[in-house]
């Protein structure tokens, strides 16, 4: 039994250590086009500011680790150029040697991943205009960032990479400017939330551009401007470009494999494709939110790696199921937390619900106890049901527990009573008699 | 209509102010035989440390502001004797005054909470031999610990109030002796936990004596010298005595009122008693748990609030309900966090399940961002359903979050399974990619 696996970061390095566990015997070949593999593409931020002082410490194996570790045959700088499903067999490209090649296999795992956004821009190809998706792209920027000349940083696109990046670039003590198209940065969350991320990016300094676009990179060689569509020019040193990234599905789109929603591929809960033996997994593929049942494409690294075990081990003979996701996040923008899990009203009201949203100022602990501070939470419910459709936050302390609760109360089908019921923990350190997630509940129930 | 309420505390209040809320009209009135009401009975320990600096912290609403917030008579100092349920009145005496009244009501709320147990050992009501359970006990210990010739502490009891306390005197530079009769610690934690609990108070300085017990209390007036039945002596300036608590049924029992698990008030889940217009919550009342379904006694702040609200609600004449518990607690000890939710292995027995326990030890957030630490996670699973039954966690960082995900996990009865499909958030200052949650999920799932 051989398993081959295109792709080694998170999904892929997954499933190849899972098929490992599971199935002693199996011939076990990963393909990656890059050098890395199984390393902390989230990490990438901490490591640029030096809040994560050590490259090594991104990197959980690396291809000679990982081979003994799991006795996987790893091959870095090898791209797959082609699978023959039929055949079973895959063609690559030894992208040091310069040569082809194919290999056989029983079973298939795509973990292609995804890859930045890069629109056709004039200028987006000069020097210092930068994506941060691969740790070698990690590696570019903190070469330059903070160094020499490169004191002021422009960032197309307030996602969570842009933010994190304000925070990392901000400690290297530059000059930062962001642009973001849409209304408000992190588009994801509530425009009230959003808001609030808003006036603490400017708090620290942060100069922020809504509601506009980037019309031209200008340099010689390197960037030196940037010209908005509001005929804007700031002044670059180095521009991270994160306006989002799109899956990497040509490969299996090529070999018949159907894709789903933005060309993510389309995989069932056991991770297959609608190919015989080839299953995908992580970034690459679509998955079902479990509120409104419909497929949705949100590549996240928690999913990556559960996805990838579910793959492999499946490949290798067992049995796992990953049944869909939540779009769970959570991003730190300086000293703020903010989070998001389930759906918003929008898709809400496409699922058939009827929603009603519920925000409350709520204390991450006991007023009496160090450390003080209330957040904002939001909670979405379907008025007819009472149950829990989807929550935001965002605060300075608190967050983190409370939208994990809620994700966990929006996957068992909660209700705004329910959230009244749990016997959270309390003592006043960590909480407050009545939970955030407690008032939450109750003042939903008030409200519905 | 009158609306009578016994007790000030959590669940009087509670009942009180949501009456008001439910019922505008209604009259109510509040008896408290102590001078304080509506106060944090769980910041005692960081008001004595100064970790809270002013008392006024502590107290959410004085006498005054409770009747001018919520049109609530209030009458501190006035101990309520009996209570006729066929008439519909209430005999109480005024402490100040010394003088004996009745009062009518439509609808009764007895809320009279637990007292500390103390058994008659020898010495016990010499001076300085202190419980810590209301507001002047803890301005009593205050005006003591620490200062002058009160250096030596010996704590009686290693329940959380007795941990608790252990790391207030020891922020007030005394020196610390715990005397537990059990064989550990917290007993209310698996042995192997309550170890490390152990070790860590050793750590700190703190003489442990488990297994042993107090014989006597040696002193002239005030206390110098415990003495265990071990015949240990020990030389104590300020004994803490906190082996534990009971419910303060005694004026319910006397009218009437069924009594339950350990004489606490027998209640249903609209906190009615089994007399008509009678209704009981916070520490004197049982609950059922929730995964056994058996009756409980389990006083905690979180319950006794939520347990006051809904009892205030059905009294005013609304509708509400409390369905009952998890006993979730979690105590800060020093440095550690230690927090238990659901059952145990010998009550999940009892119940019927067959119980499989997994213990893993888990990180707080990712390996390269600062702060990462490792914690212990244990889960209760039933074998045949999988099914999630306790929890418990103890650790430097990471412990609060995830008891609390699990009490939602467990309520929801949800399956090692599903704690692996839960989308929990992640980025690296806050979990891993496979979060602590999914890891016990993973394993568990494997044992079982």
């Amino acid at each position: 039994m051989k398993i081959a696996v295109i792709g080694g970061v998170a999904a892929g390095t997954s499933a190849a250590a899972r098929a490992r566990r599971v199935n002693p015997e199996a011939e076990i070949i990963l393909f990656e086009k890059d050098k890395n593999i199984s390393y902390a593409g989230c990490g990438l931020p901490y490591y640029i500011s030096g809040v994560t002082p050590e490259r090594s410490q991104l990197i959980m194996n690396t291809p000679d680790e990982f081979r003994e570790k799991y006795e996987v045959k790893v091959n870095i700088s090898h791209e797959v150029t082609a699978i023959h499903p039929e055949e079973k067999f895959i063609e690559y490209e030894d992208l040091v040697h310069d040569r082809m090649g194919r290999e056989k296999y029983d079973k298939l795992i795509i973990a292609t991943g995804a890859r930045p956004l890069t629109p056709p821009i004039p200028g987006i190809k000069l020097e210092r205009v930068l994506p941060l998706r691969t740790i070698q792209d990690g590696d570019r920027i903190k070469r330059l960032a903070g160094h020499q000349n490169v004191k002021k940083a422009v960032i197309v696109g307030g996602g969570y990479i842009g933010l994190e990046m304000a925070e990392a670039f901000d400690k290297l003590g530059m000059e930062i400017s962001l642009i973001e198209m849409q209304e408000n940065v992190m588009p994801l969350v509530n425009a009230e939330l959003a808001d609030k991320i808003e006036s603490h990016l400017q708090d620290k300094g942060v100069k922020l551009y809504t509601e506009e676009a980037v019309k031209e990179f200008i340099g010689n060689g390197f960037v030196s401007e940037v010209v908005t569509d509001k005929d804007r020019r700031i002044q670059a040193d180095l521009v991270l470009f994160a306006i989002g990234v799109r899956p990497v599905s040509e490969l299996a789109a090529q070999a018949g494999i159907e894709l789903g929603v933005r060309n993510a591929i389309r995989v069932n809960h056991r991770m297959e494709t609608n190919l015989r033996d080839v299953y995908a997994c992580g970034d690459c593929v679509q998955s079902i939110n479990l509120v409104s049942g419909k497929p949705v494409w949100v590549p996240l690294g928690s999913t990556a790696n559960k996805q990838g075990r579910v793959a492999g081990t499946n490949a290798a003979g067992g049995s796992g199921s990953h049944f869909g996701i939540l779009a769970t996040s959570i991003t730190k923008v300086f000293d703020l937390t903010i989070a998001t899990t389930g759906i918003k009203e929008e898709e809400a009201e496409e699922a058939g619900f009827d929603p009603v949203s519920v925000t409350v100022n709520v204390p991450n602990h006991a007023g009496y106890y160090p450390g003080f501070k209330n957040f904002v939470l939001r909670g979405i419910f379907d008025r007819n049901s009472g149950r829990l459709l989807g929550a935001e936050a965002l605060g300075k302390s608190g967050v983190n527990k409370r939208i994990d609760v809620l994700a966990s109360a929006i996957y068992s089908e909660l209700t705004a009573d329910d959230l009244f019921q749990l016997d959270l923990s309390y003592a006043p350190p960590y909480s407050t008699p009545k939970d955030a997630v407690t008032i939450l509940g109750m003042v939903a129930g008030k409200k519905i």
